[in-house]
């Protein structure tokens, strides 16, 4: 482990990042919403404690090798966490666990609160939240795309055999900024598109560019407790619809439709087709489940609610028109597994991730066809292509370790007091990071107690770092030389 | 297909039941409960209805393939569930609905029930309903050593090597009569001491000869609404106990001990010794929760409340001493993961077995360790030897089948009306062969509406074919050449 390049190399984040506090200084000011110092200290505290960490490991350019990765990875999240939290603790003075948890929520785009009545706080630490949402977005994207796929972790890496093989003794550095800074343009264009086509809507300017943060972003937080249903707008509910659609496609997919200007990348990719046909299937159950079940009045209500619930709950956005955990029958937990499928690998969704879902299938129904045919040879193919064993097997490992996960955090969360359904809404809602969940969570975490908090925590983090750059760390092998 | 070849099959097979319905005439008689000619009367409809099958077809001796099994596997249970379902429709007018329900659950040894007031019911229904059971095992029983492997599903296959390749083509009948025979004379000397050691302990013949049944089937028909809590006693807990675990072992193990007068297999199969260490981990976590929650006064309170309840639901029994669903915080769960864990394979429990459990778990970690030693080449073992990737594609088959069940048969509960936690635990309940529930079905099934109980019928069904056996039927490839 190069712990001292390591702690350069955060010296160095955390200095940068600092610049992050600025905006919201700027907006605090404009706002005269009296914030303005808490910016400036948070600012202050993030760049002393990042010239601290960088200036005594200076000249510790050390190289970092890919199992320095999974640790630089996790503490990412971690410390960027701590930092975000500060203005929630200096300005809002929430408790250490609400603001570690409002900002971990944050940087990993879950979007789940611990704050009742947004509509109330002053405009810049609003604006911070959307803002972390935006940048943990932003992180995540390379994240998946470039970091992940060179570690073995991830379902990208189903896209770039190299990487699992060849590129495991390579050094990470220099490949990841190039890709990094297309990606980059193309998440700054879609949420400038998005903020515009807000405004135009008819948001004002600041709810726009906010919630184009945390639409392009599949985050979820919103400037108001009712999220956008304050809005009651139909054309901001399509454009919502649209853009947590093109947040929750792979990004390396965007980047190639980008580069060659068109549309056909997403039509050959059997996972963005996929995403369509899951997308069209949960449409359909719970248009018509809301219909049947005489839940609005009239078919095109509930395809409204029916076409904005799914795709945020797919996307793993979070972002509600009304509060589908009290929706009638089956309604929820069909929602619910839906957000466990996810979108796709590369995108800032959360979930098991659909490239993932389509090999467990095609593996179940392989095993029953070579049953009825023992005969037959039968090789999982993907878009044409054969699937290697090792990528099958760390679909399999990825699968088995998420829900061992998931069912250990439901229990842990029980213990602490939960019942059966909210734990499950409690787990669903921060491994998927997707923010709302069931029973006492399905609005915010507020009035649960700090060590479902703390739990919850721990799931955003597992979520967002695909379970095994997380659980490797808790691995004495991983440690050992 | 051989249809008239299956067709004299059962033609037989009912003929042969329909003696099944002798003992009952018997006690009817002895109790002079006035249900005699009842079940005289099923007799007679099973035989003749045998005859009218075997009769047309009686020199169709062709041999049965090896995928005409896994129709007459199937048809099997749905047939004997029906035979079964008689004396409850003509004796206590049940609709069709509950009495097939209660018949194919007695059968599948699931032992949920629709029957409230079973204390106040004809003695002679009461043994048909535990001799169900106990045949319902017996039939496991061989399915599972015998018959299953050949077919290529299920846990024992791990055990055979062979059975998965070269027997695929062998004519399936010689081998699974001798070793039928061994088995049956395993699992008839098992309930016999457990029927004479509850009869030491306090039980009147009647009840020990019904409890003895469907503890060493793991079955868990009682002749009293409250179950086992009704005797109120620890020797009787304990007896339990001995024999719901000696029920959850591979019989295959208990065939190779009893052959060579030793315990030594037990502690050489790695499937036998997880199976103990889980059974000692959950009754650890179990006792310590229900202590440390304070349900019961005292240690020694948790830990006979625990034990009992751990061993009936890891072993899919379904007796019960308490009510374990009003249990506090995170105790019903842990007990519901258990549930899904389950015994041994070649056992006459349900779940989805350790041995597939330890298969998961293994490659699970092997992930983890391989991201942080990707030169290690590490192969999954079990006790020593080397497991096949066929065998592991099969247990991931298999587990992404029986979990994918498992949710659509949740949402279908849900959609039939129930809520998450009831349509959960019917599922539980009903899938891993348990019988209790939580919520609505906590108790029984009587409840819920027919919807609910036919769904509940497939559940077991599912449950008890291994998943495989019954899915393959509803895929075009098996019906073509
Ligand atoms: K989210
Ligand atoms: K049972």
């Amino acid at each position: 482990m190069h712990w001292r390049a390591i702690t350069r190399l955060f010296g160095i984040l955390m200095m940068l990042y600092s610049l992050s506090f600025l905006p919201s200084v700027g907006i605090a000011i404009l706002y005269d919403d009296g914030q303005a110092i808490i910016f400036g200290l948070s600012l202050l505290i993030t760049f002393v404690g990042g010239l601290f960490l960088w200036f005594p490991n200076i000249r510790q350019r050390a190289e970092l090798s890919v199992r320095d990765g999974f640790l630089v990875v996790t503490l990412f999240w971690a410390i960027l966490g701590m930092v975000g939290a500060l203005p929630f603790i200096l300005g809002l003075h929430l408790s250490i666990t609400d603001a570690v948890f409002e900002s971990i929520s944050g940087f990993t785009t879950t979007g789940a609160t611990v704050i009742a009545g947004l509509d109330q706080l002053p405009p810049s630490i609003l604006y911070h939240r959307q803002q972390i949402q935006w940048l943990g977005g932003m992180g995540v994207i390379v994240l998946a795309v470039a970091i992940l796929p060179l570690l073995g972790v991830g379902g990208m890496q189903l896209y770039r055999a190299e990487a699992s093989g060849v590129a495991k003794q390579e050094k990470i550095t220099p490949r990841i900024a190039e890709t990094a800074r297309a990606l980059w343009i193309i998440y700054l264009v879609l949420t400038l598109a998005c903020a515009i086509a807000y405004w135009i809507a008819g948001m004002n300017l600041f709810d726009a560019v906010g919630h184009a943060f945390t639409t392009v972003a599949t985050g979820g937080f919103s400037t108001h407790d009712a999220s956008i249903a304050h809005f009651n707008s139909i054309a901001i509910e399509i454009i919502a619809i649209v853009f947590m659609l093109a947040g929750g496609v792979n990004f390396a997919i965007h980047f190639v439709a980008w580069r060659r200007m068109t549309l056909r990348p997403y039509v050959n990719d059997p996972e963005v087709r996929s995403y369509g046909y899951i997308f069209m299937l949960g449409l359909l159950i719970i248009t018509l489940s809301l219909y049947l079940a005489g839940e609005y009045t009239g078919a095109s209500s509930s395809l409204r609610y029916a076409a904005f619930q799914v795709t945020s709950i797919l996307t793993s956005t979070g972002f509600t028109t009304a509060d589908f955990s009290l929706w009638p029958l089956h309604i929820p937990l069909v929602l619910v597994i839906l957000s466990f499928t996810g979108s796709c690998a590369g995108s800032t969704a959360g979930g098991i991730k659909i490239i993932r879902i389509i090999l467990l299938a095609k593996l179940g129904l392989r095993q029953l066809f070579q049953l009825a045919h023992p005969q037959a040879i039968s090789v999982v193919k993907l878009g044409g292509k054969a699937i290697s064993e090792e990528v099958l097997y760390s679909v399999w490992g990825f699968y088995v370790l998420y829900i061992v996960t998931a069912l250990l955090l439901t229990v842990a969360m029980m213990a602490a007091g939960l019942d059966l359904e909210s734990a499950f809404g409690a787990v669903v809602a921060t491994i998927n990071l997707l923010g709302p969940g069931l029973g006492d969570v399905a609005s915010n975490f507020s009035g649960v107690n700090a060590v479902i908090k703390w739990l919850g925590v721990f799931g955003m983090l597992v979520g967002r770092l695909e379970v095994f750059t997380l659980l490797i760390l808790f691995l004495p092998a991983y440690w050992r030389h």
